[in-house]
């Protein structure tokens, strides 16, 4: 294809987008990257890719509806390491160890209930 | 830091897996990578990057909620042209341009009805 792919980057409607912005900026090792209105992000550190992550304040509250996007975090064989240690940050696990496909992950949920998966990439 | 940024994947529920994929595609410039199960994925072109894309077959139908996640696709000052050749693949216009905190973008729907934003980045 002659034109390169488009750059891209993840919006999180948020309650308290600080807090939230805290709990990703730890779980993927980014950074803090800036601040405008209700707007807060997040980016990777220098050297590192991923998309940029964009918390936006709103005032409506999450419903119990399942997000019908969401991120999943790739790691390797440290899975249960992980698991633990985004737990520590605030995260909640929704499952155990799911294996299907020929992949294995655990569904997880940020502070403010957004569910990702910790999925373990052989 | 001393460990690099985490991996990360976009995982989309959709009715059909393989047209969302077809669509997200066509506006990502990003090329199908694989399919196992009920998953269907997309990744960018060689030379490129980004984040890979999962199209997670599931039978619940989007409710009329607004996403608490959502995808923004940056582009320069060919919003315009862009906003009409992501209709031509089946996206729909959900506002006008808005412009706030020095930014501005239109809020569209892919073929399934989630909400992204094409951003004029400057």
């Amino acid at each position: 294809m002659s034109e390169p792919s488009r750059n891209l980057a993840i919006v999180i409607d948020a309650a308290d987008p600080d807090r939230l912005r805290d709990f990703w900026v730890a779980a993927m090792r980014y950074e803090p990257y800036g601040s405008a209105g209700a707007y807060r992000s997040a980016a990777p550190s220098q050297g590192s890719i991923g998309p940029k992550l964009v918390f936006q304040q709103v005032d409506d509250p999450r419903t119990g509806t399942k997000n019908r996007l969401h991120i999943d975090i790739i790691v390797g064989d440290e899975i249960e390491h992980e698991a633990e240690r985004l737990e520590a940050l605030g995260a909640r696990r929704l499952t155990g160890l799911i294996v299907e496909v020929g992949t294995s992950w655990i569904v997880m949920a940020d502070p403010e209930g957004n569910e990702f998966c910790l999925v373990y990439d052989t």
